[in-house]
């Protein structure tokens, strides 16, 4: 019987390899989904790919189940940072959902001189990640950094990793991802208000940034991420 | 006086041209944004570009607009369609927008085998387009065409526009769009369920028809139309 249910866990995977459930995932297998003794679970843990796991005791506290085989070897997705200003909820929920989806390795939610959100919960996103995880069949859960300012991150960059930077302000003047090289890199969504001039002027400084433009129209800061991540992925990541 | 609300109007737009405002306009322009006499507005009617235009006269139940000046002139989206299987009426209404930033020219909601959503209301998704454009500074807005069934729509299909077909089935067996040429096109997005195996034939069968696949996870139908129109724009549309 193939498992209807896809779960993410923070244990080891493998052969005959016994699980442990807490009290809320043993409440959603036993008695949201119904699931008896001898059903079939997919698990996932971001490490050791995805396995059948049968279910071995259901109590209503807690619960093991026993992986019996890998269905799914684990699919890193490529180097890619996801770094963007948070919006209202709704949006930038529906940011790292589609970062999951998309496949970025890591999410990092930046504060620009015009973000308008001076705090996110971090907790709260990264459970929307492994919501997105179950969802999208990935084996992998990306991880949501807590918010940075955009000019400390930046004054201590990682040497080598590449921004691919998109700017509604780039149109024309972009060079876009022909010729570009695979390798660690990160993408930068701009606040729905625009980089301040400062901050321009220090990515134009940056050898590291390739400027994008992502068309004549102006995209709202969740449709640039699933656009951008959409293209880095055909051109330099597991789409190729 | 630049202006802070931008409106969609039905109506013509030239120097000098009055716009009468019905009663639901007014409101929004004078309650809601309590703009007065000499304010300005920008306007755009999907075929003449923006004008700027001020408030003339603001009553109660309507009131008029003239045009003093185009600040922008109209950018028609390339010859593209996007046809998807509509899902949840959130995740539909995403879509919608989506395909209005990303500049897809007609929306057609189609019907599938697997489509959940047997009926859509038009009038809602049409008017859900207009707000995107408002919103995005386009001066276009796509027309949301009525439900209609893959089969019949396939079975007339018109001579030379291609479909970028996009389906997670495909990944590995996909041509991608290098080499393709620019002109009429369509992107489909399959139902949640998938295509049936009598529609994955027919789809094969049309020389139309370029297979592609949008990456080794499974998108949700939201995410693949903004990666697919992403794609094209890149590489054939208005973002080259």
């Amino acid at each position: 019987m193939d498992a209807k249910v896809r779960l993410y866990v923070d244990q080891p995977l493998g052969q005959g390899q016994a699980v442990a459930l807490g009290a809320d995932q043993a409440h959603y297998l036993f008695s949201v989904m119904r699931l008896a003794k001898g059903a079939a679970v997919a698990l996932f843990n971001g490490r050791d790919g995805e396995w059948r796991a049968e279910v071995a005791e259901a109590g209503k506290r807690g619960g093991v189940l026993v992986c019996d085989r890998q269905t799914r070897a684990l699919l890193m997705p490529p180097d890619l940072w996801l770094l963007f200003a948070p919006i209202k909820k709704a949006r930038t929920d529906f940011i790292v959902e589609k970062a999951v989806e998309m496949g970025a390795r890591r999410i990092l939610p930046v504060q620009t001189r015009h973000t308008n959100s001076e705090r996110i919960r971090q907790d709260r996103l990264q459970a929307h990640a492994v919501e997105a995880a179950e969802q999208c069949g990935g084996t992998y859960v990306p991880e949501v950094a807590d918010l940075v300012a955009l000019e400390r991150l930046l004054a201590g960059w990682p040497e080598g990793r590449r921004i691919l930077w998109c700017d509604e302000s780039l149109v024309g003047a972009a060079q876009g991802l022909a010729g570009a090289e695979p390798g660690p890199w990160a993408i930068l969504i701009g606040p729905e208000g625009g980089f301040s001039e400062g901050e321009k002027a220090k990515l134009r400084a940056m050898p590291a940034v390739l400027p994008v433009s992502l068309g004549p129209r102006i995209l709202r800061a969740d449709t640039a991420a699933v656009a951008a991540l959409a293209l880095w992925q055909a051109a330099l990541g597991d789409w190729r």
